[in-house]
């Protein structure tokens, strides 16, 4: 029986994530964690070899999570962003490799939206069609070296605000069949499924084998179980397509309903969550438990 | 027993929306619409009274789709804004009660963001606190016209994505109470309800007497059916509230997965989706209907 590892993301706690939060390791222990999601530390960040060792005394294992910028951006027409993009995905699979994390996850190909300032702008099929070339080029030449490492680049479709390349489960999976290396695949967030596929239990299904890395995240981003996605149906989905791999939790939107207060900015935490991310841990492991049992039946 | 107007935006089609579109308003109607949500039209876009006398030979009615941006926004501190979003308002009431529109809907408020090109960033407690206050200052004003020319002003929480002002349904219902004026309703439309509330059908049993206007879009603004929303419990929710006005169909996604090409961004139509839009209004005049008769026995 599989028994996928639950972990969460470290800016549920912080942001940037730094030694003085190693302290904290210790409670995503307590809260029921397997491993913790880092955000890639930006230079300065974070000692990888004392990083290493704290998360190796309390037990807890890592993934990394993959930060782009217009900078550094495969899918950018300046050749000098394109270059960025595949060094710095490079530099993150090193950084993994350093850390014992198996996965570095993230939308890999670029091409941030809002985040960047960036409007929705149509593109030409000519413009289009360059991009994705210089994306699945960028993905190969980080993949060479992702094997290298025995690491895995997971690609993962955000929502039409937050990129224009890659929005849906359908889209990755055509980008991951196109860089077609065993060193890359699909990585799903429910949180952008919610918003673009016409079934998020549908869509895993339809990920199957290229399945990766996954992120249980409610449609609004709080704890899961507060909002309305399936989990249930999410748990069934998971079991039957096999997937043994980690499962993030990110809920880190704050509990705000302030008239005004922006909600798609990061926040600091403003009151102790633990309780909640405990028992959505747990909630998430018992409907991963239930959905293997409803498969070890006659379907 | 209520009966809905059911009808559909006018960007279904086309935009912007002029003349040369008037025959859509039959093609319209055999797909079963009572009536158009037609975009505020900007200077020179459309003759007010030829539009009405198209909309009365085809039996259609019209309400009305606000769209604000920088230069027109209540929200903004910048003076200039603040007012031009205030006579916006009010020209948009004006054009309402030429076209015998009753509603003027959309984020009223302003605040765009991604569709401005603007980037979430935090606002400290001041700052929010005197951004509602312009707001509130601002619908009252625009409130005195509404009145005056019997429209109602629906103010619409979008999503985290194109907005950092008001995102629920809980921040709408907050702003109107404020603004506490018989012209100022909540809008609720499902595509931002299911990225952004804990429950759709809770959301609307919420708003209660205070809706008055709806949009019905599927998660990822597809055809009502082609995603994973329960349209059978918003139209639980719908009767249970006794909502009998109008609801619009925006279904604007295309059939379009291509890999590296946004889908926030507008885009003609590519194909006859005719039936898919008439399958759409009977859909939902079907799980209204079947709402109703489940509020007709003891609950």
């Amino acid at each position: 029986m599989t028994v996928n590892p639950v972990g969460v993301i470290s800016m549920f706690y912080a942001r940037p994530f730094g030694p003085a939060h190693f302290p904290l390791f210790t409670a995503m222990r307590k809260a029921g964690m397997d491993f913790v999601e880092l955000l890639v530390p930006e230079p300065g960040e974070l000692d990888l070899a004392a990083t290493r060792m704290a998360l190796s005394e309390t037990g807890l294992g890592v993934e990394l999570a993959a930060r782009v910028n217009l900078s550094r951006d495969l899918a950018s027409d300046d050749p000098a962003a394109h270059e960025a993009g595949i060094a710095y995905l490079c530099g993150c699979v090193r950084i993994a490799a350093a850390l014992g994390a198996r996965r570095v996850g993230g939308p890999l190909y670029g091409a941030p939206l809002v985040f960047a300032g960036r409007m929705p702008t149509p593109v030409s099929e000519d413009v289009r069609r360059a991009r994705v070339d210089r994306v699945v080029a960028g993905l190969r030449k980080a993949a060479v070296v992702a094997a290298d490492h025995g690491v895995l680049l997971c690609v993962e479709p955000l929502n039409r605000f937050e990129t224009d390349f890659c929005m849906t489960t359908r889209n990755g999976l055509d980008l991951v069949a196109q860089v077609d290396h065993p060193s890359v695949g699909v990585m799903l967030d429910t949180f952008h499924m919610a918003m673009e596929d016409d079934s998020v239990a549908g869509a895993i299904r339809m990920a199957g084998r290229h399945l990766v890395h996954f992120q249980a995240n409610e449609n609004h981003r709080g704890f899961i179980g507060s909002g309305h996605l399936d989990w249930n149906e999410i748990g069934r989905a998971l079991a039957d397509v096999g997937y043994d791999g980690p499962i993030t939790l990110e809920p880190f939107r704050r509990n705000e309903h302030r008239l005004g207060v922006g909600l798609a900015q990061w926040r600091a935490p403003t009151e102790d969550e633990s309780g909640r991310l405990a028992a959505s841990a747990a909630h998430l492991r018992n409907v991963l438990a239930l959905g293997r049992r409803s498969t070890s039946g006659v379907q």
